[in-house]
């Protein structure tokens, strides 16, 4: 064969740092991130921010320009901050993706400037795609508000926009330049986004680690009632848990089959899908994740008391196991709202063949290509079961 | 500090083969790359051409399908093949890149499928950046068509489209799954696109191989009359050229500041735009090159002999070293017509420090960080006379 070999290694390190109050004047995580160009003495910086994290903190938009005014020999504000409408709807209109672009080119950032993204995991998703293809890459610091952006989404190398009505049909593959867990902005969450975020603890739990699961069914009384120590626990714990996957899977840029990282995931992007994003990703990932917990004990893979133990912390995290909409599944499974459509999707994004994760104990997860739609549909009958009686006697019920 | 440190290693593999014929049913080459998604019999394609490739080669819209159906077994063309006009044009318009997108969506194409895309360089950078991100990443196989693609660009891991008036303002760095260099398409190329591609030859000896920049002293007759031979030769040496450097060089995605396969492309950028593009990449590229040679030689780095053989290669080649809108320049150094404002629009795109390589000989480059204008405009006005002259004899008297 007459033809060259060619053989790219490629190395990408970014910190994840855990602080709290990011721009306040005395707080040194971010002065010492934005490290200036070579042969420039200024860090040049745009500032981009969720609307639903503007409202909740009054103050943020003047901190801003302040704590770059405090450090004026190192760091330089490139233009006004940016304020995109906080949640999954940004990633549906291009317009908004095409907004930070245009202003990354008014403010004339260069690869080695900075964007500084602000928000629960959409507004960052947007972000990250418009810092990753403006002059083909310039240096992205995620800034995640939200307990499913800190514990999962913003650790990763993803960014996307939805389109044809698919979720994330349009982004890249691209490692930050850092992230900056900031627990402050959790206090602010509703009770909504603070529990939905934790289904993602409890996948990171099942794929990798048992011991982090059991944490969560000690705290999950603790996490329900706020408590910001136990959810500082279990964010640093998840996030490490997702960064060391990323890192060790041998597959960071996802061109084989196998996902991990997306166990339940199938039916909750479809769920999502169906409902016009007024149902959360994480609320969507508790139900994916009870669905594919509970195929996995219907098809013989997973013993019935660890399947008990995934149904009942959902429940005691305040997550719900089933939404109404999945009557219409059971109503026609082939019929254009059934969650089952969810499949060839999830086949199509990640390609090649139907790679499924379901699990043979917590902790040990493994891949199956074959879905049986009977047992899907009675995994479904299932929860709508446990659900209608409550999560917590139910699940006692149908064992 | 409070943070984990990630790193994730990476590591892309993907072959460039020479060959002819490549839509011919008895051509095996894309038939044993299109290789089938685990768990499936066949791997589906979509098929994307220039329509300059297209009207040049009035059979080969009919052998593209006669290629997919004489190996029904192994593939699958997933719809009909898409056009694309050819030229910068179809870089300038985002149009064209939804036009792709579309049609992969169309298609139902998974990341384990397949975009061909055949053409010249900015079919390619648009095909390329919608394979790049669709999915968040497609496989794409790059057919060039064009010296200037095969010996250069489409080898190489850089799509794009241009925004703002900027090149390549939007894109993204991902590796081909493979390149398949078709000798034959070359033969129909317009002398004006036989010859440009060549600069690029010119500069890969310049950069990085001296023996090789002395073939392209040996051969210049040969090539400008078209003798294929030759220019396969060419075409085989500068594509492993460049391979090797971006195999090499330790930064393939451009995270820091030297761009060694940039040589003279600051001016040539420029110059493309300040043309609205009739003047060709390649084109450009060649009088970029004879600028910053010319400039390395006044500022003392280069000798003069060599000088003279790098002015003299270029007018062997067929390539001119000035065009009349410089004349701009020389009027009015700091106007909205300078080419040297590309300075700080390539500063701006590469990031940080401004960096411009310089030669201290063939085949030896090295970066500086300041650029005298008196010196540049000195350099501007030296081609001015030798090309008035006629480069040959002047390149001897001005020396």
């Amino acid at each position: 064969m007459d033809a060259i070999e060619q053989e790219i290694r490629l190395s990408f390190r970014y910190p994840v740092h855990f602080t709290s109050g990011v721009f306040s004047v005395s707080n040194p995580v971010l002065r010492d991130l934005l490290t200036p160009p070579a042969g420039g003495s200024r860090a040049r910086a745009l500032v981009v921010v969720d609307s639903g994290v503007d409202a909740a903190h009054p103050g943020l938009r003047a901190a801003i320009p302040a704590y770059f005014a405090a450090h004026p020999s190192s760091l330089s504000l490139a233009g006004a901050v940016v304020v995109l409408p906080g949640g999954e709807q940004v990633k549906n209109d291009p317009a908004h993706l095409e907004t930070v672009v245009a202003a990354v080119h008014a403010a004339a950032l260069c690869r080695h400037s900075y964007l500084v993204a602000v928000g629960g995991g959409a507004v960052l998703d947007v972000a990250g795609f418009a810092a990753a293809t403006a002059h083909r890459g310039i240096r992205l610091i995620r800034v995640p508000t939200t307990v499913l952006a800190q514990d999962d989404s913003a650790v990763g190398v993803k960014n996307g926009i939805n389109a044809f009505g698919q979720k994330n049909y349009l982004g890249t593959f691209a490692a930050p330049f850092a992230v900056v867990n900031d627990f402050d902005f959790l206090a602010t969450l509703s009770d909504r986004d603070w529990r939905g975020g934790l289904s993602e603890a409890v996948k990171a739990g099942l794929i990798r680690d048992a011991a982090f699961f059991q944490l969560l069914e000690t705290e999950a009384g603790a996490l329900r009632n706020r408590d910001a120590a136990a959810m500082q626990r279990v964010v640093r714990r998840s996030a490490a848990l997702h960064l060391q996957h990323i890192a060790t899977s041998g597959d960071p840029f996802e061109l084989g089959s196998s996902r991990p990282l997306d166990f339940g995931h199938w039916a909750a992007h479809r769920l999502e899908q169906l409902t016009g994003h007024a149902m959360r990703h994480g609320e969507a990932v508790a139900i994916g994740i009870a669905l594919d917990s509970t195929y996995s004990r219907l098809a013989g893979f997973l013993p019935e008391p660890q399947w008990r133990r995934i149904v009942d912390v959902i429940g005691a995290l305040g997550l719900a196991v089933y939404a109404p909409l999945l009557d219409d599944t059971l109503a026609a499974p082939d019929g254009p709202r059934s969650v089952l459509r969810g499949l060839a999707e999830f086949q199509e994004h990640l390609g090649g063949q139907l790679t499924i994760m379901m699990l043979e104990d917590i902790g040990r997860p493994f891949d199956v290509h074959d879905i049986r739609t009977d047992l899907m549909l009675q995994s479904i009958a299932t929860l709508k079961r446990i659900d209608a009686d409550g999560v917590g006697r139910a699940a006692q019920k149908a064992s």
